[in-house]
C-alpha cells in the first residue's frame, strides 16, 4: 500500500519543504537600477553582473530544452518504455531544478547579511548543470527503477554533486568549464553505482531491452538537439573571449566526434552502422572538450580530441557494454561510453594542459580561497586538476554505493523480470500497447470485425 | 460544389485583403539610426525602443516555436488525426499571424500622422499570443471542425480578442503580463462556447478519439517544447526587473505543476499515470502563474501557483471532463482544465495582489487612458481586474456563441460520425492508414505476396 | 573489399588532413579586448566586429537546429529511410561544417600577414549555410547514393559553392541577402544533376518511395523548424535595419506561402490535402523572399513573393515532379520545387529590384573590388544580379555532372533496385524492421507464441 503510493507521498512532502525554504531565503536576483549607462560586457574580462537576463537567457533556453528535449527523447530507444523514458526524465529534472535551485543557493550564494540567497537566470543554468547529472545517471538505471526510487536517488545526487563541485572549484579550484568532471564523470559513476548495488540476474533474460524503428527515429529527436546545443553547455557561464572559444572550440570538437564514430561504426559493423552509436557516442566530443572548452587549444586541439572522444565511445558501446553486463555493470543506456569515459578524458586533458600556462590561463581563475593561493605553480595545478578528477570518481562511487543500499529498502517495491522496461507497469497504455490487442493505428478494424 | 472549395476560395480572398491592406498602411518599424551610442537597456526602468531586434528575438523565436511545434504536436495525440493536428495548427497559425499584424496594428500601433502602423519584433510577438488563444480554442473542437470552418473561427476570434484585451489592458489599465487572462482564458471558453453550438450526440459513440503509443509520444514533443519556453512567453513584452521576475517566477511555477500533476495523477491513477495529464497539466503552472509573472510574489509565492495549478487541471481531466461532456460541452483537448480554470486561477490571483501595491506594483502600469486616472486605489484596481476577467469570459462565450451559429450555416459541410477525428476526410493518407490496407513500415510484404 | 570500406576509410584521411589544416592556419577570432566601452550597435549602419558571440550567436542556434533538425527530419519522410535520412543528413552536415570552416578561410578571411583564417560565430553562421546547399542536394539523391558517395559529393560540392558564392558576392557584388541564388539554387541544381547522371530506369519500379503514416508526421518535425527558423536563416549575417526587415520579410513571407501552398493542395486535390505540399512548399517563401530580405519592399511586397513561391512549388510537386521522372530527372525531395525555382524567383525578383536603388539599397553593399566600381548604375547593378544567377546555374549544373560522373566510378559500389530508399542495406535495423518478422512494439507476442 505505502509502495503503491510513495512516490506521490514523497513528492508531496518534497514540494513541501521546498515552498518554505523558498519563502524563506529566496531572493529575486535582479542586479541594481542604472539606467542606460550600463553595456553588455560582451568582449571584456570582467563578469556581467548577477541579475542580468540578456547576457545568458538564450543559452540558458538552449541548455533547458537539452535537458528535456535532449536527455528526454534521448532515452525513448526502448520500443516499450517510451511514456516512462520522455515522463520520467520530466518529473525527475523538474523536481532536481527545484532541489538545485535551493541547495545551490545556500552553499555558493548564501548573503549572510540578507539572510537570503539570490535566483537570476545564471542560478537556472547551473540548476540545469546540476540536473544534467541525475539525468545522466538515470540513463545508466533506465528501465529498472521506479518513480519513488529515482526521485530519492535525484534527491541525493543534487547534494553530493554541489558539494563535490563546490570543493572542486572553489577550493582545489580546478577548473573545468563544461562541466565534464563535475557533471558528466559524477554523474555516470554514480548511475553506474547505483545499477550496480541493485543488479538483479534475471534482467539478462529481458526480452524488452531493445528498440523499434520508429522508437529509434525518436531517440534521434533527443540526439540532435544535445548535439546542436551543446556549445551553449559548454559556454553557458562563460563570457568574454572565454566565451567565444567555449563556443568554437565545442562546435568544432562535437563534429569531430560525430566523423569519428561513423568511421568506427562503419568499421565494427563491417560497413553497416550501428544507430546506438549515432544516437550516443556521436555526442562524446562535446563531452571530452568541455574541460578545456573555454582554453587557448586551437580548433586542431578541440578535433583531436572529438575525434578521439568519438572512437573512444564507439569502441565502448561494442566492446565493453557487453562485458560489463556479465560483472553485474548493466548500464542500460551505457552512460559509461558517453559520460563516463569521455569525462574522464576531459579530465585527464585538464590535466595535461595545467602544465601549459599559456594556453590554460588556469591563474585568472585563482582566488584567495584556493588551497595554496593565487600564485599556484603549473604543477600544483596539475596536482588539483587530478585530484578534483579522483575526488569526483570517489564522491561519485561512494555516494552512488550509499544511494543504492537505500534503493533496496523493503519500502521500496522490487520489480520482477516482467516489468522491466515497461510502460505497463506505471501507465495507462493505449490500446496498441499491448499484443493481445490490435497493431498500430488501425484498432477500428478489430472493432468493426 | 462550394462546400468543397469553401477552404481554398476563403483563403485566397482573404490572403488578398491582407495584402492590400498591408501595402496601403504597414511600415518597417524601426529605430531611429544613432550609430554607436545606443546600449541594450537590460536593467533598466525604460522600455527599449521600438524597432529594436536584439532585445526581443530570441524569446520571438521560442514562443514561434511554441506555437507551430508546441501546440501543432501537443494536439497530434489522437490516433488517426495528427496529419490535421499539425497541419491544421500550422494554416490555422499562419493565416492568424498575418491578421493579428493587421488588426493588432490599426488598433494599438496606428500612427494619424503618417497613416500607417510600424511592424516590429515586438509586433510578432504580440501576434503569437494572439495566435495562441486561437489555437487554444482550437483545442476544444480538435477532429469536430473543417479547415473552412477553423479559418472562420480563428478570423473572427482575433478581432474579439484584440478588441477584448485593448479595453482589459489600455482602458481597464488591468495587468496580465502572461496573458493569461486575454489569450488563455479567452481562447479556452471562445473554443469551449464554439464547441458547445456545434454539438451532435453521436459524437461520443466514436471509436476514433483516443490515441496510439506512439501518437502520444509525439504529442510529448508539443508538451515539452511548451515546458521549455514557457518562460519566454511570459516574459515575452517585459523588460528590466519584470523580465528578471517573469523568468524566474515562470521557470519554478511550471516546475511546481510538473511536480503536482505527477502526485495527483499517480493518485488518481492508483500508482498509474495517465498521459492526458502528463501531456497537459504539467503546463498548468506556466498558465496560472501568467497574470502575476512580473509580480513580486517570491519564488514562494510562484510555486504555491503553480502546484495548485497542476492539483486543479489534474482533477479537472480526471472528473470534469466526462462530466461535460454529457452536458453538451466535449472539448477534445480538454482545454478547459488547461487553459481555463487555470486561467481563472490567474486572473483571481491578480485581483487578491492588486490589494497590495507593494508586491503588485501596478501603479507603474497606469496611464492617464485608465478610467479613473493614475492614482486610482488598491481596491478600485482589484475592481478592474475582476471586470477584466469578468468582461473577457463575457466576450468569449457571447462571441463563441455567435461563432458556433456562423459554423452551422448551410454553407460549411456537415461532418459524419465516421468523419470525427479521422484524417482520411482531408488529406491523401499513406497505405497503411487503413485497415483494409497492410500495416505499419512492411508494405511490401503484401506487395510481394 | 575496398568498396565496403571506402566511407570510414574516406572520412578517415579527410578528417585527419582538416587537423592538419586547422593546426596549420586556424586561429580564435574574438575581438580586441576593450572593456566597458563596447556597446552592441543593434541600430547602426556599422557592421559588429569580427569575434562578438552575443550579436549573432541566438541566430546561430537557429540555423543550426534548421540543418540538423530541420533538413534531417524533412527527409524521414520515406518510410524504410527514416535512419539513414536522419543519420546521413548527421554525418554530412557535420563533414561539411568542418570542411566549409577550412574553405571559408581561406578564401575569404586569409589574413596574409598573420598567415591564417580566424574563426568566430560568423564563420559558424557561414559554414551553416554552405552545409544547407549540400543538405538540398542530398535531398535531390536520397535514398539513391550510399554514404561515400554523399562525403565525395559534399566534398566537392563545398569547393565549388564558395567559389561561385565569392565571384558572386564580390567581385559581381550581387546582392543576395538570404543566400536563395548562391546557396538554394546552387544546391538544387547541383543535387539534380549528379542525380541525372546517376539515373538508372529501374528506380521507377521501386515500391519503397512513399511514406508512412508516423514518418509523414516526423518529416513535419522537419518542416516546422525550418518554418520557425527561417527569419533567422535570412537575417543571420545582417545588421541594424537590414536585419529588422530581413526578419520581418521574411516571417510574413513565409507565412504567406504556407496560406497559398493549402490553397493549391486543396484545390488540385479537390478538397484533400497532400502532405508533400505542406512539407516542402509551405517554406517555399522563405527560399523567395531571401535574394530581398533585407530590402525594401514591404510587407505587402514579401507576402505577394511568398504568396506566388508557394503556388509555384505546389504545382511544381504536383505536376512537373512526376513529369521530369520519365526524363531522367529523379528528385526524391523534389529539391527543384521547393529550393530550385523559387529561389529562380529570388534571383529574378532581385533583378527587378536592382532597378529601384531607393528600396534595393545596393550601393550601400558595393566595394573597390566589385567589377564596375563602387558607382555602378542601376541597369549595371541588375546585370550583374543576372550574371549572379546565371553564372550559379552553369557553376551548379557544370559541377554536378563531374560530380555525378565521378560517383560513376568503379569504386563506389552500384546500388541494386531492392537497396534503393532502404535502411537494411546500411544499418543494423531493429526487428519489426523487415516483414518476415514481428510487427510495430508488439515483438515480444512472437516469442511467447
Amino acid at each position: 500500500m505505502i509502495q503503491k503510493y510513495l512516490f506521490p507521498i514523497l513528492l508531496l512532502c518534497l514540494q513541501t519543504i521546498f515552498i518554505i525554504l523558498l519563502g524563506l531565503h529566496a531572493d529575486y536576483g535582479y542586479a541594481p537600477l542604472d539606467p542606460r549607462n550600463i553595456t553588455l560586457p560582451q568582449v571584456t574580462d570582467t563578469a556581467p553582473s548577477r541579475g542580468i537576463v540578456e547576457y545568458y537567457y538564450s543559452m540558458f533556453q538552449d541548455i533547458h530544452v537539452m535537458m528535456f528535449i535532449g536527455f528526454g527523447f534521448l532515452m525513448t530507444f526502448l520500443r516499450k518504455y517510451s511514456f516512462s523514458s520522455v515522463g520520467f526524465n520530466f518529473i525527475l529534472c523538474a523536481f532536481v531544478l527545484e532541489w538545485a535551485i535551493i541547495i545551490r543557493g545556500y552553499v555558493y550564494d548564501w548573503n549572510s547579511t540578507t539572510k537570503s540567497f539570490i535566483v537570476d537566470v545564471q542560478s537556472m543554468i547551473v540548476a540545469d548543470f546540476v540536473s544534467a547529472s541525475v539525468l545522466i545517471s538515470m540513463g545508466a538505471v533506465l528501465g529498472k527503477l521506479n518513480p519513488a526510487q529515482l526521485i530519492v536517488m535525484g534527491g541525493i545526487e543534487v547534494v553530493i554533486q554541489t558539494i563535490n563541485e563546490w570543493i572542486g572549484s572553489q577550493r582545489f579550484c580546478a577548473f573545468d568549464g563544461g562541466e565534464s568532471i563535475f557533471v558528466h564523470v559524477f554523474g555516470a559513476y554514480f548511475g553506474i553505482t547505483v545499477a550496480f548495488m541493485l543488479y538483479k540476474e534475471d534482467i539478462l533474460g529481458s526480452t524488452k531491452e531493445n528498440s523499434s524503428y520508429h522508437s529509434d527515429v525518436f531517440s534521434m529527436i533527443g540526439t540532435i538537439f544535445l548535439f546542436v546545443f551543446w556549445p551553449s553547455f559548454n559556454a553557458g557561464l562563460a563570457f568574454g573571449p572565454n566565451r567565444l572559444r567555449a563556443v568554437v572550440n565545442t562546435y568544432i570538437s562535437i563534429c569531430a566526434s560525430v566523423v569519428s564514430t561513423f568511421i568506427c561504426s562503419s568499421i565494427l559493423g563491417k560497413g553497416k552502422l550501428d544507430m546506438v552509436h549515432i544516437q550516443n557516442a556521436t555526442l562524446a566530443g562535446g563531452v571530452a572538450v568541455g574541460t578545456l572548452s573555454s582554453k587557448i587549444i586551437g580548433l586542431w586541439g578541440a578535433m583531436v580530441i572529438g575525434t578521439l572522444a568519438g572512437v573512444l565511445s564507439v569502441i565502448g558501446f561494442h566492446m565493453l557494454l557487453p562485458l560489463l553486463k556479465r560483472i553485474r555493470l548493466h548500464d542500460t543506456c551505457g552512460v559509461n561510453n558517453l559520460h563516463g569515459m569521455p569525462g574522464i578524458l576531459a579530465g585527464i586533458s585538464g590535466i595535461v594542459l595545467a602544465f601549459i600556462p599559456s594556453k590554460s590561463l588556469y591563474k585568472e581563475e585563482l582566488s584567495y580561497n584556493c588551497l595554496t593561493g593565487m600564485n599556484r605553480s603549473a604543477a600544483v595545478q596539475a596536482g588539483y586538476q587530478t585530484a578534483a578528477l579522483i575526488l569526483t570518481l570517489a564522491m561519485a562511487i561512494s555516494s552512488g554505493a550509499v544511494t543504492g543500499i537505500l534503493l533496496r529498502l523493503p519500502i521500496f517495491e522490487k520489480p520482477q523480470l516482467e516489468t522491466y522496461f515497461d510502460d505497463e507497469l506505471n501507465w495507462h497504455t493505449p490500446e496498441d500497447f499491448t499484443p493481445e490487442r490490435n497493431y498500430g493505428i488501425n484498432v477500428e478494424q478489430e472493432l468493426h470485425a
